[in-house]
């Protein structure tokens, strides 16, 4: 017997509450009980936002949000600066080049955060910036980027603040609203605990206030239709219902733990995970680690496709492996969402045995060792 | 007790052991599981669309997907016509506005089916005109619309032939190959017998080409990049994968079913409804009845918001009203997806007994007497 152990960056494990909950009889959305429970649902985005400001809910993955976020507060022909560090960042730069947006990269090595510097002077030289965009947690590379830092730069400028949350959300900070940031995107199969098919943005006054001139074309993700329906704990089209559902059950696992101790897990796990891969002998890739995701710069000699099928197939644990031009050279860790001490042991066991047995030696015992040290400082 | 029956038109009734799938454990998407039961979807869907062009599947509500249609075919500039003889109808026109595209409506009085003539005249007028839209049961009205014969009209021209489908597919027959159907969207959570939160895009090789021309800017929603990953079973962006495996589950009742025989049942089951309303002695709104949907029109002095809140309060059944300029003045009985003889026997009887409640006589059981009838010639 192997058990299936999932640990890649997103979907990520559901609490088995939230997917039974998914199994109850459909019902119908325009009806006092959906009312009631996406009015849960808004109240507890907001808390896991740490804003104020309304979140919309939309039926797709995370990247149609993003579009949205685009498509709802620019005109074809604005400048925006994208800080582009791995695969979602540059995301970002390719929607806006889908629109006509004109993007003035902030290029930045894979495996380094942005230095907020760096934003403040193109902002400086350039004050028709319409827009920041930039990425919590960067998944492909396991950076984190300083929101706080970049959103006390953008904030006294006329430009918005926009960040991709997606896979951070709930488990690296995100002070929405304390740090200023206008849009922020999140998406249900990360640290929410819900499988993958809902996307959230949260929007500022100011975002309101772009979404006024900018002339984009959008329809499905309308954010001032989404808006107006919202005012009425109502989707304009019809809500991915069951997913709904869960996310009301996650949620409320998420406000019984409070977010302070939900974030503070993910950072004790994060931190776990970072000792166990050096007492292992192995290098951390990211050089700003997020507590979303660990990224371990696979050894010499071993090939990291190999080594993600070898984990999977021998131990049944999904890892996820790297993207694009880091394929073969990274192995990541989501230590994310549904997910607790010996989860992550469970991760770094596997990884110890696995490496070993491609010909890279590691003392069997060491990362785990090292990573109980520190989840047992508490 | 009462117990929920939920016959409105979508979100529709889902199968319990297509629910009940939907609580295994959480799984990745880039995995050969995923892709063994994606690639089963695949071919299960072009099944279901009768045709052998590929058929997209997207995270989102059914609107999404007729976005897509619009942003991946046309240009900005470009002319269309679109039949407007509802409120998704409209959808279409509104969408293509959104995207400037040019729309000249052929517009239907409500509970009309369009005359196929007038769009042949108009693209007589027109040679310009790119596509064709249309919707095969405008659910607002309960029409049925002739796809066969609009195809007919418009395979000799250059324009497309666009179709939303999204509540009628395995409902009404939707022949998409041998009536031309250049795009045809749908929706999971209607004759699919799935839940609300994924949609369905088929393509002919027209449509593909049309592709090439379009300039219009879209990003989640791109169809080249969706076809790019549905050749390697697999998707662009991380799909709502509990609907998935949901959908995998009813995709195979539908084919063991076979499809002939679910669009004969649906018949039956609406030839059975009008025949009940008649029998009430009230009156059918559509003068074109799909098989998706039956709308009946709610006799004067009745006030058709009281009597759906009454349906839904006094007998637990969730059937829905009119919307926009009908709000109040039908109600509508949707004999749609996981639904057989004695559930539309269950949604007859209440309306007898609920019509009377509020002061208009009908003779009770003579609407479910006369459905039994057509039930029991098989």
């Amino acid at each position: 017997m192997k058990k299936k152990r999932l640990m890649a960056p997103g979907p990520t494990p559901v609490p088995p509450e939230s997917l039974l909950a998914m199994a109850q009889p459909a019902f119908h959305h325009r009806t006092a009980t959906f009312k009631e429970l996406f009015g849960e649902v808004n109240q507890g985005l907001k808390y896991v936002f740490q804003t104020t400001n309304p979140v919309l809910t939309f039926a797709s993955s995370g990247t149609g949000a993003m579009e949205g976020a685009v498509a709802n507060t620019l005109c074809a022909g604005d400048t925006v600066l994208v800080v582009r560090g791995g695969k979602f960042g540059e995301r970002w730069a390719e929607i806006c080049e889908s629109y006509g947006v004109n993007v003035v990269p902030i290029d930045v090595e894979w495996g380094d955060a942005v230095e907020p510097n760096k934003i403040a002077d193109e902002l400086k030289k350039n004050r028709d910036i319409k827009a920041v965009f930039a990425t919590l947690c960067e998944t492909s590379t396991a950076v984190l980027t300083d929101i706080g830092a970049i959103g006390a730069v953008v904030r006294d400028t006329d430009a918005l603040l926009i960040v991709d949350a997606i896979s951070a959300l709930c488990a690296d900070d995100l002070r929405t609203d304390d740090w200023g940031v206008d849009v922020a995107v999140a998406g249900s199969q990360k640290g929410l605990m819900t499988p993958p098919g809902l996307a959230f943005v949260s929007l500022s006054d100011r975002a309101r206030k772009a979404m006024e001139r900018s002339t984009l074309p959008k329809y499905y993700f309308s954010f001032r239709k989404a808006l107006a329906s919202l005012e009425k704990t109502d989707t304009p089209y019809t809500p991915a219902v069951p997913l709904v559902v869960a996310l009301l059950n996650s949620l409320r696992m998420i406000r019984q733990e409070t977010i302070e101790s939900v974030l503070e897990r993910h950072g004790r796990l994060a931190r776990a995970a970072r000792a166990g891969v050096e007492a292992m002998g192995l290098e951390l890739f990211s050089r700003s680690p997020a507590n979303t995701v660990t990224a371990i710069t696979v050894p010499a000699g071993v090939d990291g496709v190999k080594l993600i099928g070898a984990l999977e197939k021998e131990y049944g644990i999904t890892l996820a492996g790297g993207q694009e031009k880091l394929k073969g050279k990274i192995i990541r860790i989501a230590h994310l969402g549904y997910c607790d001490d010996l989860d992550l042991l469970s991760a770094l066991a596997p990884i110890e045995m696995a490496v070993n047995k491609l010909g890279h030696p590691i003392e069997l015992g060491a990362g785990v060792a090292a990573a109980e040290r520190v989840l047992a400082e508490g």
